[in-house]
């Protein structure tokens, strides 16, 4: 059996993330026993049905007894007590890997339970639609996209690069930083842009026009606010999990805008095309970047 | 011949916005005959050789000098000159309408040069890519979406009646609010998200870390700023125009994202979540009102 083979996979939280990973794997012939575990019966027996996992419990400390990787897919708020209903019967062996959108609490978490990383390995793949749960679960979510890995000093090479072959084995791209550096990153380009986006529609919803607003709101605005549709749960998690990151980035746009209304109210066209031409040159390079 | 049809058409602005109404109406069979004016020699005769319009001139005066309808597709900054140039060869019976994203300055323009509103209806069809030029003028830009007609207490009815036609025919779905109402309503929907994208896209490409930011920016970003690779010369038209209606309610997005930012640093989770759902809900009332 190759080494990239992984004899059982756990999946904690099997929805359009956990399930995703699932179903590429089993393509991929990287594994043929898949067991899930997460709250909603309903959910864990439709995933049984499309044949994403081959069974499930309710008990993570069972759904880990036999597991040689195992994959957390919770809200983050869900994540250390994830972590301590697994520490009696997690196999010695056995790899924990995680797909939280910040990174810094979840290792927090993980050491608040294990006191080291010895069996952990941190990781985010970049990656998701508005939909969640089984049934918005993609064989092809992680292909040709980015997954980042945020081992730390004391992350065992091997574990890591059995985290790395499994995500490659997906068809996705893995790159590796430090958890500061992701929270950063992540906090200017996915958690800033979905509170503009959450707050936006809650401001225009409190105008006293707010029926005939959304009613004339064009194309731009629907994009715009697509990410308002995601789940405010998982959003709240995030938001407070990284407000270490989030709060100075929102800070700095707050001033951006600040600077543009006072531009607004002065009438400077020319201050005003100086950065809306910087700003769709750095789009256009970003997205000619990206294809 | 019936009461719709338009003998002569002169299209002021021979870009997306004047290229589409030109398409759809000769597609219509509601005109034969379609003059083109603009600046640029290429686009003209692209817009020839599309059979978008029958003709051009670079001249405003000549181009409306047989024209029953007169469409004036050019930035808001163009508006008055446009007005200015058509004015000693307008024939009296002929109607001048407009696609401009800002109604209270172009109405203004219009009276400064005409003192009367007799021969003018001002209009804003909510249709648009971020492409521009006549090659991404569409057959169907317009057909389901909203065209708003903003006449004022002096506009002739049988001017606007036929303006209501030409759109009708197009397939669009027309409505009429206030020139105000406009203005506060496409601030609110448009313009604000608009100034936004440009905004963040500002705000990260001045960090250190911009190249790796844009790296890793994930679908959210790359949908939430597409409207930031609209033509900037056209926005910062449109912001100094509708300068009165945007800066209040930029102002007020202002401080609800310094209501967010002190949420976020007190790890307030329920506000949060009240704020994130009402939005979710918000928007999802909206998507499912427009399916």
């Amino acid at each position: 059996m190759s080494e990239r083979q992984i004899h059982n996979l756990a999946i904690i939280g099997v929805g359009l993330i956990g399930g995703s990973l699932a179903i590429a794997l089993r393509n991929a012939g990287i594994t043929n026993n898949i067991i899930g575990c997460g709250r909603s019966e309903a959910n864990l027996k439709k995933a049984v049905e499309l044949g994403v996992i081959d069974g499930y419990t309710h008990d993570v400390a069972r759904a880990v007894q036999a597991a040689d990787m195992v994959f957390v897919a919770v809200p983050l708020g869900a994540m250390k007590s994830v972590f301590q209903q697994m520490k009696d019967t997690l196999p010695v062996n056995a790899i924990v890997t995680d797909g939280g959108s910040a990174k810094a609490c979840v290792l927090d978490d993980w050491l608040s339970v294990y006191g080291n990383d010895r069996q952990f390995v941190a990781g985010h793949p970049i990656a998701g639609t508005e939909n969640s749960g089984v049934e918005a679960a993609l064989p092809d979510l992680y292909r040709n996209r980015r997954v980042i890995l945020t081992p730390t000093g004391t992350t065992d090479l091997e574990n890591l690069n059995k985290v790395i072959s499994m995500w490659e084995a997906c068809g996705a791209e893995v790159s590796q930083m430090s958890v500061e550096h992701h929270d950063q990153v992540l906090a200017a380009t996915s958690h800033l842009p979905h509170v503009l986006a959450f707050g936006l529609v809650e401001t225009l919803d409190r105008l006293e026009a707010h029926t005939e607003i959304f009613k004339y709101a064009a194309g731009g605005f629907r994009d715009f606010s697509r990410i308002a549709s995601s789940n405010p749960v998982m959003w709240r998690d995030i938001c407070l999990a990284n407000a270490d990151a989030l709060k100075p980035i929102l800070d700095q746009f707050i001033v951006e805008l600040q600077q543009l209304s006072t531009v607004v109210e002065k009438r400077d066209g020319e201050r005003l095309l100086e950065v809306f031409n910087n700003a769709k040159q750095a789009r256009d390079d970003y997205v000619d970047g990206l294809e």
